[in-house]
């Protein structure tokens, strides 16, 4: 075809194959694999995302978040992006120029929370523990003391060390200072507990890859009340349009359903599924299921002479990290357990590079067979 | 379970029905019916997003957006967020506060345009046009004399009205002026001629539900060289960290592959899919089909007696936009079909509002089948 003498250039009409992807237990830190049924409901037929089918599906999805993050908040929905996507629409919409920032930095997750929340203008005050560790209640005390804070951000599953911060009292220590808690739940989301409203926590993110089984694309985020009463009465505009809240909000709405942009419709149906799975299990059973398949693999790695990095009672039950013995090569082994097993484990980066693996167990992947098959793989690698 | 004397709060946990939606034609402006195709690539297993058979995935992607998009831009990728998204990160990385934007206004997408960039700062003027029109490269020269931007925005195919821009000479046009051509292309994509190369084109984006008949959330984007040259000589720093081209090239890139976010991994295999099927027909049996279906409809309305909002020269191949006849209430029309024959299409919105209807043949939709069946139901509901 010709236009205005313009003819196509088939170069680059490649003939690729069809695609074929090899069956990856993923225990690494996310993905983890997704659960059947959400692959059976991402491949749903398509219905227009202002059909009134698609609408109560937008409805579940807000209901059944509500229930997997127990909270009442009326903003709990998914943003369409990924988990960072959702980090950075909490950063968005929360900070203004100017604003006192306060970050929990206990490893590369935190720090990038800072580093958008530069980018948004606040003046971003960090404290840090050693990747590992995590913050106890009287440093964040002393910390909120110094900084008085209109934000306090931290980490609750810090995916680089496989820590879980304690929340549990800092929702009330922010109120004593007027401070508004955004946590990052992407790594501890529907594996461990998490009450945000009993927890009053303010602001939270996670992604739909992890506990949540469901493919990566979509980053579930809920606002309780103190933090849209700080975003509906900003002074300065919020900068992004495509992560605007009162945007958002207005599209999300099965009343007003305003036109914002087109949603995900079938990575809506595949967290809607995820979400069902986990009304289906059960909260509690849910994180019990974790955390004994989380001690029983801890076990085994005692067993087999390898340790974990984080003390028993920080670590993550969806992520652990464990010590690379000296004089192996992390990076070695995971690809040996990669192309001879099949099994994807990440090794650790920046302070942590070489000297540990991050092993997830997490969702749908949290399973006995799971662990005994690492265990057994680990070892013979090893030995 | 109890943490700290808190008890799960089971109200929320409700228990809603297996996935099941009807069997919808999707013949509105969007999103379209996904390809069979790649309803089954979508759900196939997942990989790591650092896995190096998905690296090969990312590589395909890429190749492939050059082919349909017939360029040799290194920078051709999805943006991990829809359509929508991919516009903000074309305007987040090209412009900086004060640059002086021209966007040229045929309908609602370009007064989407001149919203994001006066939210990050540009100097934006607008031009336009009445909801049916486009502009003439006179009118585009003399807009660039006064106005002497730094970027000129333009809507291919725009979705409001049903308009096609033309284009081709608007690149050099720009040159004489040393100014930026961006690009929307979202409606037009893959269905239409576009030349980014050879039309001299510094930037495009696009979606994945309409054309390429992919679900919705992942937004094509590709940058020239001119237009990276801009971003690299940034006096400020790009806002958006989910959107920063700097860190997105050097993830994309097969060779540095550093982290950023996680890819939406079974949404890459859906474009992966639908631009296989693209390069599969080849561009110019693809257009060709777009416009004969495009044809054969427009002269089914005719024998309808129903007049198309837009004149022949300027209309889009992939939306058309069908004047309401008097006394025709266009909302319950289009219940009608949805209701009675799972047919979507729209109806037009702001300036047309109530007048015309639009309605899609796109990508997989763009087969003579469904414009017979639409044509034979729209006649049954109007006569």
């Amino acid at each position: 075809m010709k236009t205005k003498h313009l003819t196509i250039n088939e170069n680059r009409r490649i003939d690729v194959p069809q695609l074929d992807m090899p069956p990856r237990l993923l225990l690494g830190p996310g993905p983890s694999n997704a659960h059947p049924r959400v692959l059976q409901a991402i491949a749903m037929r398509q219905v227009g995302h202002l059909d009134p089918t698609f609408i109560q599906v937008m409805n579940d999805v807000q209901d059944l978040l509500r229930y997997a993050w127990q909270t009442d908040n009326g903003f709990s929905l998914p943003i369409s992006g990924t988990g960072s996507a959702a980090m950075e629409a909490a950063i968005a919409n929360m900070v203004e120029p100017g604003d006192v920032v306060l970050v929990g930095v206990i490893g590369y997750f935190g720090e990038r929370i800072a580093e958008m929340a530069r980018r948004y203008g606040a003046d971003v005050r960090v404290i840090e523990k050693p990747w590992g560790e995590a913050f106890a209640i009287g440093e964040l005390y002393s910390a909120l003391e110094e900084h008085r804070p209109a934000i306090l951000a931290l980490v609750h599953g810090e995916t680089s060390t496989g820590v879980m911060q304690p929340l549990e009292d800092v929702g009330d220590l922010c109120r004593e200072f007027d401070c508004l808690l955004m946590v990052d739940s992407v790594t501890s989301f529907a594996t461990a507990p998490l009450f945000i409203d009993d927890w009053r926590i303010d602001a939270v993110f996670s992604c739909s890859q992890k506990g949540l089984s469901c493919p990566p694309g979509l980053g579930p985020l809920s606002f309780g009340s103190r933090a849209l009463d700080k975003i509906h009465s900003r002074q300065s505009e919020v900068r992004s349009w495509y992560l605007d809240l009162s945007l958002l909000a207005k599209y999300w709405d099965g009343e007003t359903r305003s036109y914002h942009h087109t949603a995900p419709i079938n990575m809506n149906y595949a967290v809607r599924e995820g979400l069902r799975l986990v009304a289906e299990e059960g909260l509690e059973d849910r994180w019990t299921r974790h955390r004994e398949n989380a001690e029983f693999f801890w076990q085994g790695l005692a067993d087999l002479g390898l340790e974990c990095h984080v003390a028993q009672e920080l670590r993550l039950p969806a992520l652990t990290t464990v010590r690379v013995p000296d004089g192996v090569d992390a990076g070695a082994v995971a690809r040996q357990l990669l192309n001879e097993y099949n099994i994807e484990v990440a090794g650790g980066f920046s302070k942590l590079a070489g000297k540990v693996w991050r092993i997830g167990l997490m969702g749908f992947n949290s399973r006995r067979e799971n662990v005994v098959l690492l265990l057994d793989a680990l070892g013979r690698i090893l030995n």
